[in-house]
């Protein structure tokens, strides 16, 4: 079956052109000037809109355990949600639990997405517990085209790595071509900041931000980098938020360190004046590393221009205000973490468009062709090129919309963005060549999605 | 008139995809996935070849006059040289003499160019002469496709122009969205250091180097940026040299600023060790700035990759050993300064990806897709998309060649590169559909390259 | 005739001792703990009070000729009003005029100061005219205890060098043990902005800020540390007043480079928003560097704690506001460039030390100890040790005074700190064992201060 | 008792004069010049030779456990080598045993010394086990004039603290004046390195060097530094020895930080390259952190200069080659950290004068002026000013002398500078006014050092 998608503005990573494209099956067969004519069982008709690759979201945590309780959509939801917002792919996390191997967590992961996912997905691995097995895993984790493995410097206890676990994991890393993600917050030295806001009463949801200074997210960031440096390990930061994170990103990039890092919409558009809200209301902005004093966000913005900061994820975590995040009435520390996106991503970063913030160009590198380069899927996704998976967005960028927990479909009873309005909106979504989104209505189906073995990544010198 | 270019890996800025290249006329009508069949009256096998778009060489100088004698290739023997190269577009500086308008200048230029090229080519304008009617003269270029202007901080007496003149011209930049191009050399303090060695006898070629320290580049590069600063005007910097100049830039960069800069081939394989070869030999590699110590091509390389180093340009300048460099035997402030490359960039270039210094993609970026964008010719030129002009490059990434004036067609009796083995060879080359060279032969003609009306550059925040 | 001061807090660069000085003549001749009994025709009861070594004031323009007119302290009036404030040295400078020779410039410098000066007093020499006898002349300056050497990258067509004039004086310097002072501002560039203020009829005094930005003396900083650097001269910036300047001058200093800076009270307390007062009042303000924002202050400090600003003096420099000012009504350009303040540095930097901003030994050490050192005073001033000159200043840190030029001793009509509270107040001065001031009087004569015969900079690794 | 110390030349911390030192019982009576007469007792002639302050070593650790051992150095073999050479005041390391308190520990330590040492010596307090009780205990250490806490970033296990710990401690730092000191080496990373080598059989005393890199000196300097900014408290990093931790304390005091940083004599003139002496000799240079490699020593050279390093201490910790050192072949992480060095300090720095990387003035500043400023014991010591303790060194600077177990006064079969020539000897050398050693004899006694309780650091803003 063929589909022309006809008359749009074809956009890539590095500009944009008036072209067709031609989908044939799952993939595409070609990108035609407007003088050649196709036979198509199905046309789309694109004229003043954007036709994008799929928006790769490269950090998702579906229906993931925390504390007790686990983020609110499921693979289904999530997926759904994440098309409907012109985003094509997830790469999403699974969660070794200390004790178990990384095997049996994939096939865990495994059984949770199959035949449920709405749009492909692949998997990075969470490394709990760094030991010879579980090192010795990564190897056929990478053999299953699962390569990159995140580790935490915060929450100790939990999912927190010593440095010497770290060392080694990178070391590992280094030998297997495997990327090493971090979080980077200083976690032994927040939970002692948290212990004494409790101590001292200090207990509200303004208090996580408070408890974890942007200097100890510059600290940790640093400390990984320099991890890397003796290693000679690849170090991909996750969810950075401030500019002493950034500042240490910069300064190894400048130096020829294969150092990436990505940053989140909430950092770009939210502040900690969020967490403070009144009320009980903050909780729903409670995410680690936490949203940070507004001056950051010119940096972030900054750093996505210089590419210090190479791609844009959500780390979208869903948990409800109702009923989950009130776990933490009366102790912030006991909120789980995370804020709803998935569904958000492209559009909001296609007001950093329009606020004259970011090119067209950028705007598809940032959210599409770098996370594809970044972990291993160009060119079958990333791009719209002859062969490459008919993952394809058709985008009105004279649309307006308006972000609301009433109209967005991820399985959360709050927005982040509640009335935010946004200038364009997602028209066509296209997942290997199967229409999935169009005219307001969703046609795509859990279990459409396929799993993604993914390569190596694509950026090491 | 179709031509298929027919199973090649066809590179961009971003990866490669094996897809066929449909060429209607002047321009690409399609590219597809192998499936896709094609009527062409002409069909070129890539299979084993990458198909790449185009080279540009951002900074070129032909026939231009220096020192009482002219750069030897005319627009003809550079642009087919070029294209031999696999350089399908150059831009040449026009070059105001004092006491002339930039107008006038233009015109003489175009009169040079005019029905005499090989293959496409823009303008630069050396602003030599700043006052009321030049400044406002500006904005005429401008209207003309020429929107870039070269200054100069180096060359006293000649082309040097003062801070203020620079003010002025980057206000009046910053007002038209014209590109203030800068030679960053502290002139003044060169001048001093030039007439000291010639008081004292110093006069082999291997001074030309030791009169002009690389921190005088950057020096002046920091000036040129803070002028910019404060202007609010865009910068790129021209042929970058040394570390120096770098760490300005990758500092300016970092805070956001609009600056740009280029490096070029002779100061990634080629050092100030040239400049000192015995005899008279050094006069070969004599240019401003000068080859470098060793050590800053480390730099350099790593500047391409983190894209502190944006273009790779050649500063074609070529004058002949004989006659020409001869001017300056007995003092070295005489010997015409330029390093003949117009035609070897490509394949120079190609040698850091063998050498595992740049990416396939990195190489695509720096010679074609970013000079396109910067100086406003996207997606014109610099992509393989439906509706560009096909400049295209069959390149054999397999073929091993020898550099050396015996065998290259820039019209000048030396090579820079002489006994330089490279892997990897032009096959074809197209310049708007008409095959320039293939079969190891010139197919092309004086006069088929047309001028290029420019738009701005497409990089300012 | 002998001194004792007794019961005193005596200070030097490292702290605070109670000890009793005597003074024999004109020297110290024992510092001594209590017990110790002395025989003294004059005691001067200290008991409460600082007993700190005499300020040396390293930058004074006393009778200097300035755009037609002249400052309007005399030698006689200027160190009278310095010995009030407790600067019992000045080093003033001799200004060539273009044309003329080092030494004409000297001897009239000298006939100006010999028989008129109250306090001991040296020359620096400014050089305007760089020419083969001038630099020549440099030794013959140095031998007769000259050997700091002032330059101007401001005041185009006045005493503005060209940076190759600035290399071939650092390479004189370099050889001789000379020190090259610099005012480092971009005068080319500020010239331009100043012209373009005066078309637009901005003429204010505030214009005279807003036509100097600071990024315009961190760049001229910048460049002259470069031709140091390039020359292997030691370099110290006068009057540094901006933040980027400072940032130039730490890193300079962090590789181990000979760069030294000071800056001037009017900075530290004074800012742009003193040039902006209504009418023509801001006149009162105009001096070169111009008074910056007011977030530059906080900087300066912090380098006066850090050491990269290494002095405090003053740019004493008056003129008064009926009649000198007056000339620049209607032109800010034409007001005469200088700030009063020989008389208030001691004051104004023990403000600093009330303020919690430096500590007592660093109020001595920027002051006193280290001009000392810097211009080759050592241990003769900048201490009270056996054998010193007895330059002493016994201090009240308890008194307090309201500055006003109701009160003050300099020869100009009004005080740029008009109202000031000052905590800390001079109460006994001697120069060269004389009482000079005393019992709020002045016992001092115009001729009794000495030329200083200086040596070398003591602080050159 | 009244000693003359007569015609020597008297150093201080900004230079030199020409002066008598009148010692009237333990302390410094007068100084004076040459015309005043004295009636002494005694008269020392100090012609032709330097009378400066005695050294404060503020970093020592005599007879201290390590590892099954302990330092071999008694309080009064170790104070009497020290007296030795020039040094006359000793601040030693009381280490807290975890589950014992700070008071027993302290008491436990003044039991060692009391009645021992030949020279006056203070306590720094090692805080290993950090819970409520140390805490709070810090605050009667300060009472008892024991005010500087140092924490281990290395040693897990052992003398180990977490980020929280350090944290907590730096917040009772900043409230009670209390300075933290750090052991800056990430020793989690470092163990685990350490387990790789012993692992692969890699067990010579070099491994101590590889293992611990100086990258991860530079990440645990950086990390304390953040800590010390997010809770505002003090921070003085011991024994800095790598390039990378003076970056980072050059830029946290480029921005008004308080933080400081002493290096040791082996970091300047030892390196890794006597670790890797064949055999076992390496053994002899074991201490923690590393010697580095020598293209460090430079930049430690200019981080005295510019006092980024503000002291140079020993960190004196003799292991006997023979039954100590020994304990650890076949597993260089046995071998017990220390080095010798005591009694060498002052003529190793004078080495520094002699070679042109020191001033006379920056000698006695590093070895014992800032010192005493830095841990509250200015002016009774680092000056001789009237009042001051008579510690005081005559020091010859022509005399010849070279380095060697067989001369030595440390207690330990091997010297870490054995066969090192040196100019400057220690000529006598007075502890409170007692002549300790003169004419090549001891003349001192174990009893006569005092213990000194410190006030709190001098050097805050």
């Amino acid at each position: 079956m063929r589909t022309l998608i006809k008359g749009g503005t074809v956009l890539s990573a590095t500009g944009a052109v008036l072209a067709d494209v031609l989908v044939d099956g799952e993939t595409v067969a070609a990108l035609s000037a407007p003088g050649i004519e196709w036979q198509a069982g199905k046309v789309i008709d694109a004229t003043g809109k954007y036709v994008l690759p799929g928006g790769i979201d490269a950090h998702t945590h579906m229906e993931m355990p925390f504390g007790g309780t686990s983020s609110n959509d499921t693979f289904e939801t999530g997926t759904t949600a994440a098309a409907w917002g012109g985003t094509t792919t997830i790469i999403d996390f699974a969660v070794q639990a200390k004790g178990t191997t990384l095997q049996s967590t994939l096939d865990k992961w495994h059984s949770k997405a199959d035949g449920n996912c709405a749009i492909d997905y692949g998997f990075h691995m969470i490394v709990s517990d760094v030991n010879d097995t579980s090192l010795k895993e990564m190897q056929t984790c990478i053999d299953q085209g699962v390569n990159s493995f995140k580790m935490f410097m915060a929450y100790p206890g939990v999912f927190y790595a010593t440095d010497g676990e770290i060392l080694r994991a990178m070391q590992r890393a280094e030998n297997t071509g495997g990327l090493i993600m971090m979080h980077a917050e200083n976690g032994i030295a927040i939970d002692e900041l948290v212990a004494q806001a409790l101590r001292e009463g200090r207990t509200d949801p303004v208090q996580h931000g408070l408890t974890r200074p942007s200097a100890l997210e510059g600290e940790a960031t640093s400390r990984a980098i320099t991890l890397a440096k003796v290693t000679g390990a690849p170090l991909y930061i996750v969810h950075l938020s401030a500019a002493e994170a950034l500042e240490a990103v910069a300064n190894a990039r400048n130096t020829g360190q294969n150092v990436f890092a990505e940053t989140c919409p909430q950092y770009l558009y939210l502040s900690i004046e969020d967490l403070a809200k009144p009320g009980f209301e903050g909780s729903k902005y409670v995410a680690s590393p936490p949203l940070r004093p507004k001056e950051h966000q010119a940096s972030l913005w900054n750093g996505l221009r210089t590419n210090d900061l190479s791609v844009v994820s959500t780390d979208h975590c869903p948990f409800c205000f109702n009923e989950q995040k009130e776990l933490g009435r009366g102790d912030f520390s006991k909120i789980p973490n995370g804020i709803p996106g998935v569904e958000h991503r492209m559009d909001l970063l296609h007001q950093g468009v329009v606020a004259g913030e970011l090119s067209l160009a950028r705007w598809v590198e940032i959210t599409s062709t770098t996370p594809a380069r970044m972990f291993g899927l160009y060119p079958r996704k990333g791009t719209i090129s002859p062969g490459s998976d008919a993952d394809i967005v058709v985008y009105d960028p004279a649309a307006k919309q308006t972000l609301s927990v009433e109209t967005h479909h991820m399985n959360v009873d709050y927005s982040a963005y509640e009335g935010m309005e946004i200038t364009g909106k997602v028209d066509t979504v296209l997942s290997r060549g199967r229409v999935v989104v169009a005219g307001n209505a969703f046609h795509g189906s859990a279990g459409h999605g396929q799993f993604l073995s993914r390569d190596l990544c694509q950026y090491l010198n």
